[in-house]
């Protein structure tokens, strides 16, 4: 018989299920489901002010629209006739390199930068050196510029939200570091985009950059899962979905008020 | 020019993102993701308390460990060297009819026959109906027994959370009904189970079915998340993943505290 | 120790890999891909003339351009930078009820149809039975009709391919009759098409109705590696694939000559 | 009004479709499948040698059994309920960097040392300075030993069938010459697998690495079909899919016979 392999992720036994050594009951109604995020990936509870990142952070990318490839993929699948989760999991796959993957990217170049302040240099110095080791090897940074905005609002509150929740050192420092060179190189601001600003934290945070593409996912599910539905009850099926040619017709702009 | 199609989800315009009216960046800090949820599926914002009867069902799912099909598929992907995306691509995909998608299935079949109970049925008399109905088709009712679990502590804890959130009614008593006359027709009790659950809070919301399996999706892609980086963390590429032949070596039982 | 599970696929040992029983080895340069597609799903080798069906199956699908959703889907996966099986994969996953996917639906039609001809009827009674019944259930005859064609070039081919090889029966039969009445019906023609034929070809050799879309998948899993590759040596990544707004530069209209 | 973007593989007009040029009609019948499958990808047609290896590098992967991450897959979805071209999907997305994705990783290498080779060095010499070249950045060359055959029987034959069809040059001399140095390294003998084989004949051929890994897929979508197909035939929904506790109930070792 080979020698058993370890998990340490979950536990079950008959009418008990425990995850990183919590009953999975227990955690209902105790736990938020971002702080369960954090629980699974990383094996321990978080700060409540961790939770609240982590919040913000799923709530941030829950939809950008038809013009994201991920949200064309899965609902050009739903045209075809598959089940829903054949249409996410087609979207899900999309968050790679260039699309909401930008996440893991970025969080590879900070964390190596990062090294470089724990030796001594400065945010600036560190970001310049990774910015002229980019340039070198023909690479973009990733997590900075964006197709369409020129000052991503999801990232300003992003940071502001983390502040206030006390997640916020040296990464920090360092994307404000980065985006200053960038500017002196470019001559114009290419600010951090969402996926940036989401790495940033997860950085603050200590979450492995393997894991880091999975937040983008754990979102934008859920936007998919509302163009499904929609492509499925108001279009006939094999519909050509053109992402030029469409005109929202939802809710004018409105507040969330008193809530 | 062929005629725009029309899309509710959302809007965007430089620097702005509206997701049903909201401007993202607006609900970041202000709504918790499981309400996002309500709100990108919906259209509308929840009550706080469907808002916490989602964030349970979410936290429900998160894992169950490598037995789950999902789950091997996607750790068997990691172990192909695949990007993280990619191997949750493969798990999601696995929600289908015996594997979480019974949440679809479940809510079907409520709905038919609560559409019965509004024609003057009670709720014993609609779920004798339908489990006849089901026996002559030769089907089983999904969302009711499990693998692994004689009375699922999840299912007892969601229904606990739905009732003091105001979240109870026609399906809830349905539910209770079906397990009734499962235990007269079958000797045996045949609790329900936590798809079956998730299924009975997601119609007393209103959901449509063709949504139900998002919900098992967008919790265990967490644990597919976490089993992913476990594989590539501590294991060598294309090893057998075997189902029965592990042990669990994570923390022992623990409480979550005064949290 | 559970039962050991039964497959009659492959048997595998060191330096030897029997398929249905047959050395792979000695299978290669002996029978050709068409015909190992036959073994491996009947369990049993082709007929010469079979063999060549499958081949003309193969051949006839390969691709159909960028209008086609899985080619949509594959390529707008390639400009988000997954891996190639990625983008294959969600590819692939795209064949399903209306598109591709028509060969299972039609195959199942037609052996139910079939059934009655057993019983009696004749080729024009049973198609007028088929047709009632679909009408009936609302549903639409899948195989029938196309997007951009009037007059399925490859279907035309497919069955002359077919008859040459002497696979040409009832379910051919069955395929004219279905026309002719649903001409009779709508007063216009609305001609088998690659699916349907297909699915006729694959009913006259008893492949069953769960692997139909297999050939479509088979076939376009070329054209889609084209097109990955087109995309990701001609274009720069996260690019809008517009699927009206484009224009074939390949070479002009020509013969395969004296082969 | 954006610029058309452009597209040399298909051209379609209503009854016409043009693959790189010829009509798919005039293909069909004409043109074998592995033929097609050169002119998709490189678009001319091939030599009749050329269209030969492909047929039998296709022929050579069609199945592995269960032991192959992406059947156990394309087997495990399959238990959940998914149509067939999500199983399917799935599988195809499980070829990759370490399991068939050996394929472009070998191609990437060796035409890496062919450039050496161009410059002057030998074989034996680019071979040399390959592997110490991939032992210095601590990676494996890819397509070399295999799990379970010591001397895999696809790749002697593969190679003896591209030697008779004319498609031997100094890249079939690369691979000996690497087995050779990897023998002197190790001293033991570390045989090419059939990856190998089919990455040695396909960079002959002139194929871009980035194609490699699609012929694995093409040829493997096979046995993921007769897998999928016995899965749902014999077996019940959600079992648990040992990959060793399983035993072969096919067909004894036969002969092709005199085909």
């Amino acid at each position: 018989m080979a020698e058993k392999w370890k998990t340490s992720i979950t536990y079950i036994e008959p009418n008990k299920i425990l995850l990183r050594g919590y009953r999975v009951d227990e955690l209902m109604g105790k736990i938020t489901f971002p702080e369960a995020v954090y629980l699974a990936l990383r094996g321990e509870l978080p700060s409540e002010g961790e939770g609240k990142v982590i919040d913000a952070i799923l709530v941030s990318s829950v939809d950008h629209g038809i013009t994201a490839p991920s949200t064309l993929v899965a609902r050009t699948l739903a045209t075809t006739g598959v089940p829903l989760t054949t249409a996410l999991a087609g979207g899900v796959s999309a968050v790679n390199r260039f699309h909401g993957g930008a996440i893991e990217g970025c969080m590879r170049y900070l964390y190596d930068a990062a090294k470089e302040m724990d030796g001594g240099k400065s945010a600036t110095e560190a970001a310049a050196d990774l910015l002229e080791r980019l340039k070198k090897d023909g690479v973009r940074m990733p997590g900075f510029g964006h197709r369409v905005h020129t000052c991503d609002p999801r990232s300003v509150k992003l940071f502001q939200i983390a502040e206030e929740a006390g997640v916020k050192g040296k990464f920090t420092d360092l994307a404000g570091a980065v985006e200053a060179q960038l500017e002196i190189g470019l001559g114009k601001k290419l600010p951090i985009n969402v996926d940036g600003a989401i790495a940033v934290v997860l950085c603050e945070m200590g979450f492995p950059p393997e894991t880091g593409n999975a937040f983008f996912a754990m979102s934008r599910i859920v936007g998919m899962t509302a163009h499904y539905f929609e492509e499925i009850s108001r279009y006939k099926p094999m519909r050509r979905i053109d992402q030029e040619n469409w005109e929202y017709d939802g809710p004018q702009e409105r507040k969330p008020g008193g809530r």
